[in-house]
């Protein structure tokens, strides 16, 4: 599935991804109008204003881009009815031909980890049948319980050709509470915590060792291309940890959130790619599903909301290929 | 809804939850039949097979328990259908009376985590209506993405009165490859991780420096008995931490899992109480639910599985009251 999307990337030129977040206020009030008189003002009608939404954005730009990334909480608000949309999401643009990567930041341990690989990656015995519950192409996992929690997905992705993305260091304010610690390089096994006094060691930050974890964790599971089905999340607003990390995981394509609406411009991004403009793959959310709503491209109106979406996608290729041109690739 | 669950522990004497998370090989084989027979072998046949399964153990074990914990991932890995069984074990345990805590372990940034505590302990804006996705009591919160990924679910938790556990220091044998890590006491802005060269500071390993913020938390929303909504996650795998992290977070409840098959016994679990016997509560989920499966209760049989896991109930009060005993409270 790394070397369908790294295909996408090559043949598109766009090293970008929709992220498909429909809140109720992104979606026009004549898409949640029809839905509401439809279904009602209920979670059925929220479900079907979201489908509706996505459809249009979808058709609107899956000829300029490789991927979408649907975040699967904006869905799981509206219940069962708002996950049935995400299904429904999921499913249409595979059949568009678009590489899907959830971003549901799932992870948990041993075989519980292993449900959620399952759930969205492979198929669930079920008596003597397998079946798929959602069937995206990569997900995103949380690597706070380390391996035990990882392990399951890769195991997953290798018997499916699948993917996933680990969180590293993420694209918000608050990401260095944790992620931004200097800590030891080895594990103290039963360290207490209590009276350690004053220890000495070169101390990097908690994000880097979670990166070269994910570098060993791609080794089990490289493509065709040299990269690996084990990548990791890096946000844009963070250029210079993306600088680090990618040589830190010289085999892992890295997916960047946090470009436009956080704060990331072009320029921020070019550290995240290699030489051949490989490497990475920017996330665009609401700048793009919302952009009828931006000054910019109010000309469009709400009605049009769909061409004023593809005109941001144009856009947005246009500001990385600038950076680019400016760093001579 | 910490002080309804602290009433319930006390009114049944029991600091326990029982994990609802079923995988179809710990579901008999007679309801199996039943359920695939009746919706054949489909994910809406497994999810069927989950729900009665609930069900029945749910009904023998209600009166002896204050909570249950479904682990959403084991509903989730049969798509749609299960995941609509996980939101009728959910309903059907709160008219029953239990505290329902929601095993999901999200955790995300912004208006994504908000989107997660709405769905979960929340109501969401459909047009002029207010609706419920999920509607559990507590959930699990994964806080690898600092307080901007936890401060939703606290804002929500106020509005709700509901509450949530954050993961500290979790159950699995590779949760210190993270979690244990030794970090420096404060955060480093914008340390880049290059050539940082030798550091001197007092280590403390990462799961202290995350129960502190836990416990800072806690401090925003505190019941009328002391206790916090705002609790925490410590496996019962690892006694020594959580006798630290008890005192670390005084206000937080800790929800400990681990006991049992994964090899925490009564005896370990003295450390996550307080002297009044409250402050934690103990989950076990296959120890109970798969009792049947166990050679010490062979006798009840497959068709007797909830019997089963009521006199698995049973023992687990004893194993703890007796826990107790041994150091006099």
């Amino acid at each position: 599935m790394i070397d369908k999307l790294i295909k996408k990337i090559q043949k598109t030129g766009a090293p970008i991804v929709v992220g498909l977040d429909p809140t109720m206020k992104f979606v026009p009030e004549h898409i949640k109008k029809a839905a509401f008189e439809e279904k009602g003002e209920t979670l059925e009608g929220a479900a079907e204003a979201v489908w509706l939404f996505n459809k249009a954005i979808v058709d609107s730009t899956c000829d300029l881009i490789p991927a979408v990334k649907p975040q699967i909480a904006m869905y799981e608000q509206f219940g069962i009815p708002g996950l049935a949309a995400f299904k429904k999401t999921v499913d249409y643009c595979r059949e568009k031909g678009l590489v899907v990567i959830g971003d549901v930041k799932r992870g948990d341990i041993g075989s519980t980890s292993a449900a959620y690989a399952l759930a969205h990656l492979g198929r669930v015995q079920v008596g003597s049948s397998l079946c798929a519950g959602f069937d995206e192409d990569f997900v995103t996992v949380n690597p706070y319980l380390g391996s035990d929690g990882v392990q399951p997905f890769i195991d997953v992705c290798k018997e499916e050709k699948k993917g996933i993305f680990v969180l590293v260091k993420t694209s918000n304010p608050s990401s260095g509470e944790f992620q931004d610690r200097l800590v030891q390089d080895g594990v103290t096994a039963g360290a207490a915590g209590e009276g350690t006094g004053e220890i000495s060691f070169s101390g990097r930050p908690l994000y880097e060792v979670v990166g070269e974890t994910v570098a060993k964790w791609s080794e089990q599971f490289v493509g065709e291309n040299g990269y690996s089905y084990i990548g990791a999340v890096v946000g844009a607003t963070y250029p210079e940890q993306g600088r680090v990390l990618r040589k830190v995981m010289p085999k892992s394509f890295i997916l960047v959130p946090g470009y436009g609406t956080q704060g990331g411009t072009g320029k921020d991004l070019i550290h995240f790619f290699d030489e051949n403009r490989l490497g990475a793959i920017v996330n665009s959310s609401r700048g793009i599903i919302a952009a009828y709503q931006n000054e910019k491209y109010s000309k469009f109106g709400s009605e049009n909301f769909a061409d004023a979406s593809r005109q941001a996608v144009i856009d947005m290729i246009t500001d990385i290929d600038q950076a680019f041109a400016g760093v001579g690739r």
